[in-house]
């Protein structure tokens, strides 16, 4: 195990101001008196308020950041000590759950407070997002306030979140060395004749044992040569000579994930399996080598596709080549064609070139990266350049 | 380690038939065409698909329940392997993510294919439910389709949902057994000058290697005689005599949740621990004892709150004593003043009394129980009628 500093968790008053202070400056760009917040990654962005506690879908929880000073919390009293302790001190509580009326009372007094009675109200509603709240309460809030007032407010979050602080980039170049450590030593603790449940169990305890807080995603396959699901659940199937295994992790520390996987053959690979390895591999070098700042996520996606046609093989069906990585295992941006987003200093993306080969198989490669002045950071452990054969 | 058997993964055939025939019975009741589901649970419910990947916000899935015959899968085409081996056969992808159409062209021909020009199509929009795609999206989807017809479908899958098959009962009591051996097994791998987050890092190990697929959920505190926030994230604050400690636990087995907490004391417990232990253990036992067929959940708060107001002990704003439990960590019903609902046998509901003491100080207990016709079956081992201390 590598000796690392771990990161202070949290983060210093200082951040959420400037997070508060960025996201006015935009609301002000966009003529917005208020933006209403509803889902955990946003709540969280701007108050500081962490729980597991969403997983629970009964309540809704409201954050508010007005024009000027910070932000308000419209919350369940069950919330109350847990948003205290963030840097928020208007903090609205009614008792939840009350089906009759969830908080939409208090939360329509306290954007007309803020956003007085014409000011228009910014909620994001676009790519990526959705309304944490009973779809009949979002309607029922906006004929109470104005259903003309309310208008997206995506460009926000996504112009925000998508360029990380030195303290965000911290917690998840963390992760990416406890993950690569992790699976560093996977073949260590698997061996042939395990299930693939039993691999991934025991990779999932590796992962938290190493400092990972929790392990929220872990999917993967194998097969004799290949898989072709990506996305799968393990099952009870025995690993055996002549397989191919792909885990995909999502391990958190401190709210940010990491989001990368390896494969590995056991007994022997085929020269089909080394040759599609081999060319995702080339794909992730075309593509971290393009990530720097004014490069574009579809040139991201043309560098990788371009390694990948030129070998002749299949595109697969996953429809991205890689996305944005932070307080979500997958965010804005996508590099896809059609995504012009430009990359900036501080962005932490992950490169994720993927083909199909033999028999309906899909073969994936991941790494993370921040893009940064001087060129990519590779946050992750490289992939080995060969794939790695378990004996 | 307790030795018992693993319930099959996944469910037969007939289980999804039976869900399916069911919701197009409720459906027809309400003069519905088709429902359309876009969350994990319902999309999971009806169709057997089951991946991690839902953390992903990036893409919608969609899933419609036609008037006759099997769902329809309208998904991204990363997930047609996964839902391909699912009873679901007409599956229809796109490739996501498309921000400018992400398949809502593609889900507005399959609805009015299903439900033709004027059928009406429902989908959940009310209370703990939420629609899981951009608001601007389902905006959309309402103008193209015709507003009017969409209309609320909650009461369909609260109805069904609430009460479980003895398949899923047996994954919901086969995941509170192996908590409930966890915390019996607390004292012995947790001690004073243990930190918070050690302490739970290590629940959190021993609940997976007695067989947890998951631990999404496990939050609590810890202070000198109490503790306000119940919803908390672990600290390093070190753990030390005339401590109370708690820990509240959602593990999973193959998608369904346990939800409950227990109580430790380290070296010694105060006069004022005692007393609030026993009350919300005699609440807890009002609450079980109360919870047979015929019972509502109004009935149930009633029970525990007279235990608790006659004690003189504080409410607390928690704003309910328990809920449902299944597939999410809360589901329907909420044990209210205003809650009806019914008790029917087959409802996994949890018993969860709390009180205010002391220094603003919370305590919850909670046992997860199934509503029988005999009585309540008790699925959690019952926390110890006295408050126990870790020496």
């Amino acid at each position: 195990m590598t000796e690392r500093d771990t990161p202070e968790r949290g983060f210093e008053r200082a951040e959420f101001e400037a997070r508060t202070a960025r996201a006015q400056a935009l609301m002000a760009d966009r003529g917005l008196e208020a933006m209403l917040l509803t889902t955990e990654a946003e709540v969280r962005y701007y108050s500081g308020f962490h729980t597991p506690f969403w997983q629970s879908p009964t309540r809704p929880w409201f954050l508010i950041v007005p024009a000027a000073g910070r932000p308000i919390a419209v919350i369940p009293g069950i919330g109350a000590a847990c948003m205290g302790i963030t840097w928020v001190t208007d903090i609205r509580t009614w008792s939840a759950p009350q089906p009759a009326d969830d908080g939409i009372s208090l939360l329509s007094e306290t954007l007309h407070e803020v956003a007085g009675a014409r000011g228009k109200i910014g909620t994001p509603m676009g790519h990526e997002t959705h309304v944490r709240m009973p779809a009949a309460d979002f309607d029922r809030l906006r004929a109470r306030v104005g259903a003309e007032r309310i208008v997206d407010a995506t460009g926000i979050v996504r112009t925000q979140r998508m360029v990380k602080s030195e303290a965000e980039i911290a917690k998840v170049a963390y992760i990416c060395a406890i993950a690569s450590d992790a699976f560093e030593a996977f073949p260590d603790f698997v061996a042939m004749g395990d299930s693939e449940r039993q691999a991934f169990a025991k990779m999932r305890i590796e992962l938290l044992r190493r400092g990972a807080d929790e392990v929220p995603y872990l999917v993967g396959s194998s097969g004799p040569g290949g898989f072709a699901d990506v996305i799968k659940q393990p099952t009870d199937r025995i690993l055996g000579a002549g397989d191919m295994i792909m885990l995909d992790t999502g391990a958190i520390f401190d709210g940010y994930y990491c989001d990368f996987d390896r494969n590995y053959a056991f007994g022997q690979a085929t020269d089909e399996m080394r040759r599609a390895y081999d060319v995702v591999y080339a794909a992730t070098e075309a593509g971290i080598a393009t990530a720097r700042p004014g490069a574009t996520s579809a040139d991201l996606f043309r560098a990788m596709a371009g390694v990948m046609a030129k070998s002749g093989a299949g595109e697969g069906d996953v429809g991205r080549l890689g996305h944005g990585l932070g307080m979500q295992l997958t965010e804005w941006p996508s590099h896809t064609a059609a995504d012009e987003t430009v990359l900036e200093p501080g962005m932490v993306i992950t490169i994720e070139p993927g083909v199909s080969y033999g028999d309906g198989f899909n073969m994936l490669h991941e790494e993370n990266i921040v893009v940064r002045e001087g060129g990519p950071q590779l946050l992750t452990g490289r992939a080995p350049a060969e794939l790695p054969v378990i004996a």
